[in-house]
């Protein structure tokens, strides 16, 4: 039990599997971690073997280079596990259970977290309300895309399933509980999706095809899909979405064609900050605002705007000065002429991972299938990185115990 | 009754007092009147005498020439009227009641109207959702800055109040349920002020107050108004604000002093696109972000932002390229990061007038008071839109029938 | 088009198809209409030729004779129709339209329906808010079992479907708008299913049907159905339902085997005051509070229960002197300690029936189908009365003017 | 540090000041205890230093003899103090806090706790959902009118004050965010007592008015308070409610008088199952559905009643046998027919007292002076008991540890 394959950032473009220390009950000094989190005990705290481990588009940006990240940072938030250890404040989880991990980490004591904003919990990130396992600039938790991996406050963050058998052999769609899942869920609900609505959802990477699914549970009439990428827009066709490939110009024209109207009640952005132009060739450079502002578009008078792709303070990598700064050039006078309201941020995992676990279980929704979960082993990770940089329309999972066989 | 004397848009800084014609039951063509709309038929409306009718800060926007506003536009958005003929369509009001006439005009037929988003009616505008009197671009109802106007829809849009001698004696409080009271309250609900809440109000013109005199309406713990305008902080400090005067600085450090931490729970921008830098001498020129990316740094994380004030699709005399075309550069990573919601448009003015008339009449409220409410003649208008915008800490309300009497 | 045939109430069990007027613009004299609405004008209303209307119920407890319904009463408040002629106060609504009518008569410009409260409109029934078409102390509007109906204040209460083609393929499923699709869906929606739930429906017939439809439509995990009628239960299975039959005892035992523990999320009584003991032979007779108990004992402390089934204010057929007085004994404390929260009421249709009618569209619901939805002549009407209230797992839908064919 | 005085029931009508053990952190054997509780370790718990703790209505149930509770029973459930000793597990909470105990004791760790729901915590009462301290039949924690208290769970439940000299300068209102400040407000609240609201309270007792002045933060435009005590009443009009003596008959007439329609917005039951007849003399006699029936009548249709006053599955002592069993004869169908809705249960503290307290320190509700709050000492608890037994318009505050002068 001494040691802990994991996955590790190398430097902008390169991830590689690394021999690392397995967990103790506190929060040793390493690649990202806050000073003052250095030392920090966490005898509320459960080590998990992992189960499964996603890797996610958010990790891209500190692949791609685009942030601050250290070199030898330890990756991964999207973890399912089973409890091997627990910390001598534990009471209601036990060793032995098949857990989810919310991606946001949070105490369960502070002001936030007793109103369920878990995803701006006050006391886990001595820098700003907010944190998450393996990420830059979010307090230092060892990321997760490793065999073993500390949970702090346990009782509080973990989900447990209830039945083991029936939590392994549904695992693939399960383990998308731990982040895309309720991502895209969160982004739908804030866009006010509802029986019946028209949605658009711009983005068909992991999370826009999981918001597309989340949509579609909630009882949309129509579910359309943007993307530049054809194959990703393929993924969204087969479980039933409409799709406008925005290669070929801004959406409003494809719209008024499969809904005889530009518009949709709801829309979702579920792309971020690398968005790029709308149209062929030369317009789809990075251009940062594109997807706001077309939302802002298409969205009817009334309407509201979900947000979960993110959007950061700084850019290093920005195409302009002003993106570099984190500044947007946004038509926000189109979105207020039509009352529009946004809703941004982390989603709050807690929020919805238990009712999305019973969707799952009473096979209510088959998410794995909407975003083409497959799994390949740990070492594998790295080809996992790259195909999905390049544009997979696949969701990697990653098998670092072999919990997932055949 | 062949006459009515009205307030006109007359080129750049001027309104006249003109003579225009008495309403008839239907829609006649005249400046800024949608061709679709001329000669529409108004069976269902009612012809007002008005009893009080409040200069806008909006309006301003248009007589600065910041807007298409044709010349002779009759203006005025803010009435309270006696209701002196009736059309034969109209079933529940009579001749003789005292109403208050929301801003937006709304058909109570649309989808829209139905589910009580009448700052969006589908049928009253032929350019786009939404409508107002003496407004440019929004269908060309005529304004009711005059002694008599056209209400359509009268046994929708009308808001009857319960007493006539009542609601004559409250009459300079009422006159704030057309326009500024429902649309501060609803700055301040959307920010989702309640019991208990510190709030920040950007602007300490008239909305800025009204929105001020809600949150406290709705239980907030603190309300503070920031401006650059020491006279409208001082209105502001008369019912019981914290002021912060933003010529000395962003707000964060003074909030700091006040509330012992730079950040309040719940924030309002009532000022709009033509705000002004934070900081004294040069830096106050107009930067139409500055509010809006002020209060995303000064929101508690997980808090909303509520954005009555007004931003446009483009404004031909904006400080740069951008502006003029409607674009705005904002931090909206910041607001990401801290998982803020905005929500922005005209305030539904149904939807709040009723709750806010009974808060009146039973004196939970003395918004005149908050505003600094005050009379003048009809003939006095053009004083009235000089002073204001010269930036007088007064509501000007006119009197064009002498129904207020000193 | 001088003559209307109609389905009229003769007295206790009994139904017949008469001869009556052909409707105008104005609401007559006539069997059970309230004084005070005799010779009311309806410039606002429209004449619709009856596409489908249902048989409900509702209008089986009239049936029964367990109301004080007068004789020839006009029967039916479930009506789908094409519009074939309008009064001059109809703007947006157009002959040949084919149009949806809300079963709660309601006026678009009082205080409640401004805020979509149109189950319990202050101006359409003299007696009390709220009213119904062909229903006993409703205020006197005719009933829609007929070739041809009245319908008022049209502009507001009419959905209009967007393509008459469409319409009429779909009719056998949007005929479900008028009233029990979104009442059962207000069932479940004011009981909070959501996405996840666990949901038990007390009730089998066509009202419970289309709750447990909407409860799957909203994202339920797991429905169960229970009923005495085993025919009924049996068409709940055919959609997918879990079902409890009650003549073996209350449902605790049953929900524990099939959920693993003896309560629900979320829990609808679509049964009314008619309900019947649990457990069979000498214990299924009518026990009005029945539902309401059991309910309270099955649903999770922090739950909520809707309530559809109607409850009357007296009842001269009931059991007891009590129940006669309208007065049930209900273990009311049983819910206090479980902090339970109840809506009661008639569904105010138009708060759904848009977005329903999306979803029938899409092809996301199979409305007609899970309710088993069958047409019949107007002339067989007294027989689909017969069967109905023999306990037919079926909904009646009468074709008056053979719009159905095949 | 060896002892603790402590109030305890001695049989019916009886409380007596007892000398018990000091609280460690283990949950004891005990009268009352659960003996599933009985052992449980509290490492995540504080020992506090009682500031003040209050005597509640609903302890008087279990004095009158109307419960099961034991003799011996260590009362109290609203309580503040002073942290004097923390176990292990405690993070955030320190040595010195001044902080307020919610009566509702949750884990903040289960299913219902992670969704605000500490009314019915999952995890501290073996029987069911829902614990308190000091109370009958509640798991077995030991009550808080002693001069030392265990409170588990502290960093989840406890409300720190921000300053300690001002915490105990307006400890006399902080002392009512245990339980009747929030419990009053979540009554306003789920009565969806808004800003314009006419409200009517049914109760005068404490809970009653702080219910009223709940309402009137919440910005109702009238609030009434019913009662049959005119001394209680008289307290109401002190701080400017309206107020009925139902003595006199039920209060539909004396609304009309007031506010010139018989029914309300919103309604509020602060009296629950020990209800008193309308009417003076022998109709005065208990009579257990009273409240809720009248509040049926005069609620306005489509409105909220929002009931705190408890209501219990059984009650030996109640004056008849369907009451025993807990069974209330309701007049449901008068609430069907208007769509009412109805929410009981405990108020989860957590859910409100944060806001209170800001209310509360910036002076914006003066809740000791609506309840008539009177410090005593804590030997003088027994006449405390007696006097508010026999209806003095008093919240009695006892001291027992001399943390109030003057």
């Amino acid at each position: 039990m001494s040691g802990n394959r994991a996955i590790a950032y190398k430097g902008s473009g390169t991830v590689e599997v690394i021999d690392t220390e397995y967990p103790t009950f506190e929060l040793k000094d390493g690649p990202g971690v806050n000073p003052a989190n250095v030392g920090r005990k966490v005898p509320h705290g459960v080590i998990l073997k992992t189960v499964t481990t996603n890797i996610c588009g958010s990790d891209q940006h500190m692949v791609r280079g685009r942030t601050t990240a250290p070199l030898d940072l330890v990756l991964g938030h999207e973890i399912t596990g089973e409890v091997v250890e627990k910390g001598p404040d534990v009471e209601f989880i036990t060793v032995g259970d098949i857990v989810s991990v919310p991606f946001n980490i949070s105490c369960g004591r502070c002001r936030n977290c007793k109103v369920g904003k878990t995803g701006i919990c006050l006391n886990v990130n001595p820098d700003r309300p907010g944190s998450a396992y393996g990420y830059v600039d979010m307090g230092g938790w060892v990321g997760g895309q490793a065999e073993y991996v500390l949970v702090p406050y346990a009782d509080w963050n973990l989900l447990r399933f209830p039945d083991r058998d029936q939590a392994l052999e549904k695992v693939m769609d399960l383990t998308m509980l731990s982040d895309i899942f309720p991502t895209g869920f969160h982004g739908a609900v804030t866009a006010r999706v509802t029986v019946g609505s028209t949605v658009y959802v711009a983005g068909a990477g992991p999370v826009g095809l999981a918001t597309a699914a989340s949509a579609q549970l909630l009882g949309a009439a129509v579910v359309v899909v943007g993307d530049l990428n054809e194959q990703r827009l393929g993924q969204a066709r087969s479980f039933g979405c409409e799709t406008i490939n925005v290669a070929n110009g801004a959406p409003e024209d494809q719209l008024e064609q499969l809904l005889g109207v530009p518009e949709v009640d709801a829309a979702i952005d579920a792309v971020g900050f690398e968005a790029r132009g709308h149209g062929g060739g030369a317009k789809a450079q990075e251009a940062p605002a594109t997807v706001l502002n077309s939302l802002m578009e298409i969205t009817a008078a009334g309407g509201a705007i979900g947000i979960p792709g993110l959007y950061v303070t700084g850019d290093p990598g920005a195409v302009d000065e002003a993106a570099k700064a984190g500044s947007l050039s946004m038509s926000f006078g189109t979105g207020w002429a039509k009352s529009l309201s946004f809703t941004t941020g982390q989603c709050p995992v807690m929020k919805y991972n238990r009712q999305l676990m019973m969707a799952i279980l009473h096979d209510k929704v088959q998410i794995a299938k909407a975003v083409n979960a497959t799994a390949i082993p740990l070492e594998d990770a790295p080809r996992g990185y790259a195909e999905f940089d390049a544009g997979a329309a696949t969701k990697y999972v990653l098998n670092p115990n072999g919990y997932l066989t055949a």
